[in-house]
């Protein structure tokens, strides 16, 4: 099983990946769990109906007495009313401030639960027990938010996890769309990280198909690099914004799409092409490698085409809204090369066009 | 101008108290609020209607553009619904992680700005500027909430303010019930921290309707026991619990009653004329000091008659939601003797019997 510590200011935690982890309900996590009055699997309904067993299965042969409270599946789940019915649930089960609760279920069922946990009676602890790929990213670094009509994860808290346990067999029952999600984030963190890595990786035959074993020494490259940034900046004053890259774009797609109705690591996927062009012009990016990314991206199956047909301006309208936006100026994560980020403010005009650049390297890609 | 300095994890703050504290918008704050893209008062619909242009005009002097947000006044500002509402109207207005909130109201007002402001893109700085004398309490220790229908505070965030500003003269409008609901906070601070301020306080002929230069300093002073137990215990681990003294029964009178139909402190009143009843018991408080408390909450205008009505399993019911239960056993803050205070935890059966004194009790005192 593989371990890896995460440290913040509250103290640190660790994430574990194997397919032992749930035998740490009876070890690692035992006492936390037993002290605790109440705890909820918070199961979105996708694991709900493939895996639940699993976890229930753990949680009986460590004895520990637990609720069930199933939630919709994607994005639907971070909606404000969800939000609430779930402090409802809480409240109506009789869970105190020494309960605990534990998310079961993909990025999104993470997000939601950490909220829950953050503000019920001011913050009780949980448990992240990601089931996607896509959950290796959100699931570790303590980011919890719902979304709003006006945009993606505006409400939220910092609130870290107790712990964090990935069990990659999971995964086999993800849909190829899916999978294409979370090795979008991958992929970031090999796009942050190293050039070696991002080149093995533009390598890969089978991306975004990995085999198990592949997978699960990727992503615990991933959530290494997660962590070491954590470790550095838990609040996102510094480094921390630096996995932002791909995200201003990004966001404003699936908020323009609708949440759920593109996947959020395939809007990713177009938003480090656009952040690729830019680095073209304000770092060392080379137009031949961002050919190579886009190819790679098309040969992936991330359905690339769906931005030719948005215009900029509605656009632009959710990325002023973007949690990095400052001052009206909108600042963006950008590349020297591989594995050495930064930021740039850029001006409305200049992202417009590198969004015409964008949309004329795709075709070509095509 | 009175201050005060409020020690906390991520700093420090000041508390201000005096008729020019709105003139530190243009010293103290100025960077603050300078350095802010976006401005917000969030005011409540009574200290708007009464007050807002004093504010306003200090803000206009100091140069800091803004923008207004009336709340409805009293619990009401607390609902779930109301608390998205604000997110909506932050995100309509554009602002950002960059963002300031000035809350401008009653505690009520206070504790939904705060938890606004905790959670806006995962926390941004407010200030506090309360028009009632009750928020001298809720102003300071970053506890911020709102109600959910179960139950009051139910859900919110630890979120210490940027500064807290206190205006006596604002105090001069509050109606006789609202002067008795801040000053019953007032008389718990003294309970919990001195003997001699409490017997001060008992023999005071004009309580609750002190002069403003008296008022002054008693807030001064129940501020100072206030921040002093919040710099120790932050998170209410410890000592903080302290401050619930009378909180358990009277959270539970206002839930009974729906929040707003009997107010905060006359609630609390009779909350510590119960744990005085129980401290006889578990602490060396004396039946006549607590016939002294009934009289004086008697001749000091709180309708302690209201209790007498309600019986004690819908009472009991809302107890087992408060968010000092422990694995089902109910802990109260009781008294050795005005200054120590200590918690106990209680069966139900002796909270039944010291609720049927209480009840006897106040007949007495009518």
């Amino acid at each position: 099983m593989g371990q890896l510590t995460v440290n913040t200011q509250k103290g640190s935690y660790n994430v574990h990946i194997g397919e032992e982890v749930y035998d740490l309900f009876s070890s690692d996590y035992h006492e936390l769990l037993m002290n605790a009055d109440k705890v909820a699997i918070f199961a979105d309904e996708t694991a709900g109906a493939l895996h639940l067993e699993k976890i229930e299965h753990s949680l009986q042969s460590a004895n520990i007495p637990f609720v069930v409270h199933i939630l919709p599946a994607g994005e639907k789940i971070k909606t404000p009313e969800c939000y609430i019915s779930c402090q409802s649930f809480l409240l109506q089960h009789n869970f105190t401030r020494h309960s605990v609760l534990i998310a079961f279920g993909g990025g999104a069922c993470g997000d939601l639960t950490g909220f829950v946990a953050a503000t019920f009676m001011r913050g009780i602890p949980f448990l992240q027990c990601p089931t996607t790929i896509l959950a290796h990213d959100s699931a570790v670094g303590g980011k919890t938010a719902i979304n709003m009509p006006e945009g993606k994860n505006m409400v939220g808290s910092f609130h870290q996890p107790a712990g964090v346990l990935f069990k990659p067999s999971l995964f086999k029952t993800l849909p190829e769309r899916e999978k294409r999600s979370g090795m979008a984030e991958l992929f970031k963190h090999a796009l942050l990280a190293d050039q070696d890595w991002t080149e093995s990786l533009l390598l890969s035959p089978s991306f975004p198909n990995l085999s198990e074993e592949l997978l699960t020494v990727e992503l615990e490259k991933g959530i290494r690099v997660k962590a070491e940034i954590v470790a550095q900046d838990e609040f996102e004053h510094g480094v921390r914004q630096f996995l932002n890259l791909g995200h201003t774009l990004g966001h404003a797609i699936e908020a323009y799409f609708g949440f759920g109705e593109v996947s959020h690591g395939e809007c990713i996927m177009i938003g480090m092409a656009y952040s690729l062009i830019l680095s073209e012009e304000f770092g060392e990016i080379s137009p031949e490698f961002t050919s190579r990314f886009i190819e790679f991206a098309f040969a992936s199956g991330y359905p690339m085409e769906a931005i030719a047909k948005v215009e900029f301006n509605p656009l632009l309208q959710f990325m002023k809204k973007d949690k990095k936006v400052h001052s009206g100026e909108m600042v963006f994560v950008l590349l020297e090369k591989p594995g050495i980020p930064f930021t740039q403010t850029i001006s409305e005009e200049r992202c417009e066009e590198a969004y015409k650049e964008l949309k004329i390297r795709l075709k070509k890609g095509m």
